[in-house]
């Protein structure tokens, strides 16, 4: 991201082109400085609008929707308020009339707290990737013929992680301890993980509920689905893989999983739709996404890794096999209902090239390989070492649209 | 049960020995008959007292913690405060002198509305009976030479499920619908489960919430957990095998999860206390609890389990592996936090017997044997039928303790 410089005076002179510009306009849950009072914001620049706050000063009618100290009653209100909001807001931001009313409203970013947006409500993650899943299988199967598991083509395998530990960026993660066994040991030992990991993915936020036994269609994706946010969910891989068999991930999950400050709409994504890759396998009526071109859920976003400030990888989310639609779909197909505030992962994001992979066990073949960083060789983190998670999508007229970065720094426990 | 025969006029003459006595207390939230508006209840009898009214016509300080929809604040206040409520409770319902005061805050439970008495933060479910992790390893993996996994003996196996989903008993379950296929098809077809199977479980329902970073040891168990209840984690065995390698069970469970209305506090189980079978293998110092006699979550509990009031099982839940107190010990030893509404369940119950399995996978060998109700033949369960588990515990001077029951019907989708 090039290094704008808005003066902290005038929120409204934000750079033409700027990623986080009026065409952007991504929701966040902020303290100003000196409060603890919590309250919805939306990022112009490097500024933050305290949103409820120019809202009843406009005598807006959405006044009441953003007066919480979360995003959860403005993502359950519906489509259509989403889109009248961010019409109105675009309006407040451009129209020269109401710069007067709106600008007491500003604070630098520099000068708040930032919090998790939303209460969350279920957290599941995917698996969605085939080159992810094309690396993990040719790792912990490489005598098997096809690194695929029968199912993947034909569904998009997820599982329930751990809400309760959802955190924003900025939090510091502690190694988690656990229990490992390598395949030659006779017992397992405990101690803090040795392979600590990260996985760059999306996470998607549900705003609209749904009713228990009634499933939600591939094509109502939108009217579900409020926003995205770049999400590392770290793991443990040590951990990990001496627990999951036979019921998936646990303790090398649910420590922590992060995600950014800013929720980005899906309607500031609309010139960044992409078909999803070419299907290799028919799929089921409720997974079918050919047809008529509406949003299904890919975009061409583009994700970037560091470690203490160097970047590891890229991984573009354009390759992603199953899309927010198909997960959505096929999460409510057995009749589970959705809730305001649920989460979804895309499952880590890993390109076709070796640069593009989105986890250190992509990126070192399970610490086969080292990485190179200015500070010392890598395999897996090391604690003090921060990751950052960026990403963009193209915006409107060359533009960018920027999302809140994932940053996260790993605590040795106490 | 026996059918005790309590007049609807007198809250108060609750025959000796009635399993709902003064000795059990159990605590639920309700709607008297004509409203809608959501209060804590305690059971005594079949009866259920409206105990924020009772606690404000008498003057009590709980009254505060009781004036609410859902137990989460009572849940959160902890354990003297769960000590001291149920002292005073005990003493409104059994000190002549407050009968007056609290009489006209009775309601019969045939009138009553029962709700989801907690909200549910999240929830996990383990997998804690050797009995059954034998019988699923046995069925599913005939050639293995061990039917438990090598992990099963040094750690309770767990995963995360879906808490939006988790409904009270009474609440109609509907067949998921999914994908399954025979190892010997090419494809996986869509539709209906055809092997829906239940799970008779116990649910712990933790009270004091925990830092993220720091566990809690297996002897602060009493600290964060507030009681339990039954819990039928209802099962689709088609759309589970075919979904659950790698990431494990996903749409094959999160469709429904029943529980009790009612919470049994742990302090009305301390007749029941077991120590748990004999462990084969050493344990790790975070899980061993071996040594001084205190509650660690061994239960002498036993589940009855009816389809259509046919009784086809009783599990006993004393033969567990492992214990709830060794279940939250391990699920937070990763840093994980806990969070007031948590739930796990103890996976399914089954004894060493053929009448003692808790799920229909066993009691049919995978549909291999025929179960004969009165109403017709079952492997797994057909539309309308109902699943009652119903369970209890002795209590002091030879009474029992009996637990919330938990029903539900099948319902095909619409």
């Amino acid at each position: 991201m090039p290094p704008f410089d808005v003066p902290e005076g005038d929120p409204f002179d934000v750079p033409e082109g700027h990623p986080f510009g009026p065409h952007n306009l991504p929701y966040g849950v902020f303290s100003p400085a000196g409060s603890d009072a919590r309250t919805v914001g939306v990022r112009l620049g490097d500024h933050v609008l305290d949103a409820a706050a120019a809202a009843h000063a406009l005598g807006s009618p959405y006044a009441a929707l953003l007066a919480h100290s979360t995003l959860n009653p403005l993502l359950a209100a519906g489509r259509t308020a989403w889109s009248d909001l961010r019409r109105a807001l675009t309006a407040w931001l451009t129209v020269p009339s109401h710069r007067e009313t709106i600008a007491p409203h500003f604070h630098a970013l520099s000068g708040v707290r930032l919090h998790l947006p939303f209460e969350v409500a279920d957290y599941v993650d995917f698996y969605a990737s085939e080159n992810h899943a094309r690396n993990v299988g040719r790792i912990f199967r490489p005598d098997s013929p096809d690194p695929l598991t029968p199912n993947w083509k034909h569904l998009p395998i997820g599982y329930h992680g751990r809400s309760g530990t959802v955190v924003v960026s900025g939090t510091e993660v502690v190694r988690p301890s656990g229990q490992r066994k390598a395949p030659a040991e006779p017992a397992p030992v405990f101690g803090p993980s040795v392979r600590l990991d990260i996985e760059a993915e999306v996470g998607f936020v549900v705003g609209v509920p749904s009713e228990m036994g009634r499933p939600v269609g591939l094509r109502d994706y939108r009217d579900h689905v409020f926003g995205l946010c770049l999400l590392n969910d770290w793991s443990a891989r040590d951990l990990q893989a001496w627990e999951y068999v036979p019921l998936g991930p646990f303790l090398g999950k649910s420590f922590a999983t992060s995600v950014s400050a800013w929720i980005t709409p899906l309607e500031a994504l609309d010139e960044a739709r992409v078909a999803p890759p070419e299907r290799t396998h028919p799929l089921l009526p409720y997974l079918d996404d050919s047809g008529p071109d509406v949003d299904l859920g890919g975009y061409d976003l583009r994700i970037s890794v560091a470690i203490n400030g160097q970047v590891i990888s890229e991984p573009p989310f354009s390759t992603m096999y199953w899309t927010a639609a198909q997960q959505l779909a096929h999460m409510t197909v057995n009749g589970a209902s959705l809730r305001t505030g649920d989460l979804y992962g895309s499952g880590t994001v890993s390109g076709a090239e070796a640069g593009e992979r989105g986890s250190l066990l992509e990126l070192t073949w399970n610490g086969r390989d080292v990485l190179d960083l200015p500070d010392g060789k890598r395999t897996f983190l090391e604690d003090g070492d921060e990751v950052t998670l960026t990403g963009w999508a193209p915006g409107p007229g060359g533009t960018r649209v920027e999302l809140g970065e994932v940053r996260g720094r790993v605590r040795a426990r106490d």
